[in-house]
């Protein structure tokens, strides 16, 4: 029975999403009319209820629109046909400027309570399984030797690491507990990775534009930055990857290789392999930044570079700050051949992690709930980011571009040119509305009309308001 | 009644504490007869029960003995006048040397719960108040909103800045929550101010012998070291701090001013008004690290060099790490006049700190039951550094000299010159014993026949076994 009930969502949902790409490829255009509720049931041998389902699923992304007495119809309200923004196009010599105040402005708003934060990319509480992680927490404080008060070994919470590895399948991984050192969150495995993989002075090379975080770090680090060409798609491009290769001296790259923040760019498979033979030919450790591949909208967890690499030149950095617990600051990396170096750098700076936050994680994926959370979560992400476009399409100016995300929680918006976002960050915050302006993303002059927003917000009258606001600051901001 | 039990309890204290002075002195004598109980009554207006107490309890501490029908006499068993070491004396030249590879082994030993651990410096779990410190996690997943699961303000938690301000007073230090940066534990700290106070290549000034932690940190970051002679007694030789900041340019200096590890010394107050003084004159950012500043042995809470800081030239890191909870990695920095850079340094390298046990903490702290717990604390680990000199003063071999550390955790022994405690050690780990050899503490060639034991664990027949299985071992590596 319960099997059953599983199958035939399966079968709904598989039914929308063939619609909707569909309606994505303009197969299906805006106006034409759906196959009748029967026709589905015909072709597909459903029932009339799973057929239904399938439109409820539709109309709840706002993809579809039912007509009075005469079936449904691609949504008329539904983006008015938002262009992509071009692949990047940063310079090609390595920068190393200090970055402006605003970042830590818009990364901190004085009070969050009364904001619409559209700058802060973390799913909002509501998306995450609180009660389900204190039960995690309570447990931890119980069971840990002395509570959680004396140090885990070194290389992290042992629970944590089985699961990590566990888990590692399903991007075609093959990490053992003994390869995985817990960090503070990603950062901080970024941060050790970059600390024992660097030194001052070197050059290494992001995607552009690039998640500021990585910026700051690398510069607080002393490192130059080149930024590489990036498609809001496929990510980075790689033919210059190549040609750069050949005549810059990298210390290390760091990719986000699935749904890039701020673009959300996917790598396709054949470019992580490309990427990972090419960087290792060079001798150039690949950091992967990978916190966002458990939040896909497509049909599975797309693999890693990590999941190609056989010299362990692949340094994987994760966390579950995007999809359990921000402020539990529980990370890891699995540092392939550097691990020994990484392990160092964690001694060193932060002897240990913080026992309790680590082994409530670990408690939590043990009991197998975190897959059903993530269907969840990428389910209400992506209704999510449909409801932005929807709304940006109607209310921002004339001329706007967006990115198609096919995961995580950025939303890249590219407006006219001739709007500043600087400017407009400005004027949002005076109507407590934060987001981050598209400058923060590089150390070049670009994106100065860019901006990115999270859509892992709760989807609320609020937050539409918000975006409201927003497009019309920007209408008025262009004259 | 409370008031008045209070009230006899520190009379007791007081008396055994100027009997104990006068022993350690020599004003008594081994051998030597005190007063009988009736004196002390009549001498000090204390009642009979009174004076029996202060005489239990320096009995406990095996600092007197009773003989059968004729009183209390000075311990005979009682230290064979181990000698103290010299004052260090390192070359005057910044070393940038790699560690070896026994630090990492020494700090995390394969299998710890069969091993006596004296190389790992935090009181056993036994010595912390456990309970109380799970209701405050519990209480703090109760109330802290989504149960800690997402981002508190960069600054860190204002519960526990608010108390950890408050403390401040008991150093005659003077802080408000906004000077204070909450941190993963003391380390992060450290880490935090290096990097926001240097760049590679710079040279920085430590006490020598100096916490390996700090000397891996520093090389970590690609500064060169400067080793300063110190004084087993009252830390940093200030002559020669005189001379070296006129012809060294220094980028900070790292002192631990109370109850240095591992000597235990202990800066004297005109010492440390010389040093902020002298420092501020040359613009030398002074990183001061107190984490031990509340377990002394002393009369009261020693003062800190930013107790006397006019300018804001003093970093005070500090933790919880050897008072209450090593794993909850809750440590934290008042950065003076360079709070945003640190501040800064933390927001790239961790983004936050884990709310969780900072938020759990802050409500332990606002109990009140910190200072109760410290005074039974600092008794225990005062009690257990006299079994250990007892111990020491028995078994080690003849010309063994110990510091006399005035509070913290270490204790410093220095062994006849013959005797490598590299050798040694791993004599010692075949016995299922650690220690921290004397060479991990410097990067010159000094204090290879010195160790650090660390006297923060249970004292039982297993620990004094240990001691005994050491004093043994040495023994036999002097013939």
């Amino acid at each position: 029975m319960k099997k059953k009930t599983q199958n035939r969502e399966l079968l709904y949902l598989k039914i929308a999403r063939s619609l909707e790409q569909q309606i994505n490829n303009d197969t299906l255009k805006v106006g034409d009319k759906l196959p009748s509720i029967r026709m589905i049931c015909r072709q597909h041998g459903v029932s009339m209820s799973t057929a239904q389902f399938a439109y409820y699923e539709l109309e709840a992304k706002s993809l579809i629109e039912p007509r009075p007495q005469s079936g449904f119809y691609v949504s008329n309200s539904f983006r008015k046909k938002l262009a992509m923004p071009e692949v990047s196009k940063p310079e090609n010599k390595p920068a190393l400027k200090t970055v402006t105040d605003i970042i830590e402005n818009s990364f901190h708003p004085a009070s969050e309570n009364n904001f619409t934060v559209f700058s802060r990319g973390v799913p909002a509480m509501k998306l995450l399984p609180v009660a389900k992680l204190n039960k995690g927490a309570l447990q931890a404080i119980r069971s840990l030797p002395g509570g959680g008060t004396t140090y885990e070994p070194l290389q992290g919470n042992e629970k944590l690491r089985i699961q990590v590895a566990r888990w590692s399948f399903s991007w075609k991984g093959n990490l053992s507990e003994k390869d995985i050192l817990t960090t503070a969150g990603c950062m901080s495995a970024l941060s050790y990775c970059l600390m024992a993989m660097t030194k001052r002075g070197d050059t290494i090379a992001v995607e552009s534009p690039c998640f500021y975080g990585i910026l700051q770090l690398a510069q607080s680090l002393g490192l130059k930055i080149l930024e590489l060409p990036t498609d809001p798609q496929s990510g980075v491009d790689m033919e210059s990857l190549k040609k750069i290769v050949l005549k810059t001296k990298l210390a290390a790259c760091i990719f986000v290789s699935n749904f890039n923040n701020p673009f959300g760019s996917l790598m396709p498979e054949e470019h992580k392999k490309e990427s990972v033979k090419l960087l290792g030919k060079y001798n150039i450790p690949l950091i992967e930044d990978d916190i966002y591949g458990d939040l896909y909208f497509g049909e599975k967890r797309p693999t890693c570079c990590k999941s190609f690499d056989e010299t362990g030149m692949v340094l994987l950095c994760s966390s579950f700050s995007k999809t359990l617990a921000p402020a539990y600051r529980v990370g890891w990396v699995a540092g392939g051949k550097f691990m020994n170096e990484v392990m160092k750098i964690k001694l060193f700076h932060s002897l240990s992690s913080t026992s309790i936050t680590h082994e409530a994680l670990g408690s939590f994926l043990e009991t197998g709930r975190y897959e059903a959370h993530l269907r969840k979560l990428r389910k209400t992400l992506y209704t999510n980011y449909l409801q932005y476009i929807r709304v940006i399409g109607e209310c921002f100016p004339q001329g706007t571009k967006i990115c198609r995300p096919q995961g995580g929680l950025s939303l890249w918006v590219e407006l006219p040119k001739s709007i500043d976002t600087i400017e407009l960050y400005n004027l949002a915050v005076s109507k407590k509305i934060t987001f981050s302006p598209g400058s923060m993303f590089t150390l070049q002059k670009q994106f100065g009309n860019c901006m990115r927003l999270s859509y892992g917000l709760e989807w609320n009258e609020k937050t539409e308001n918000g975006l409201k606001v927003l497009g019309r600051l920007a209408k008025t901001a262009m004259q």
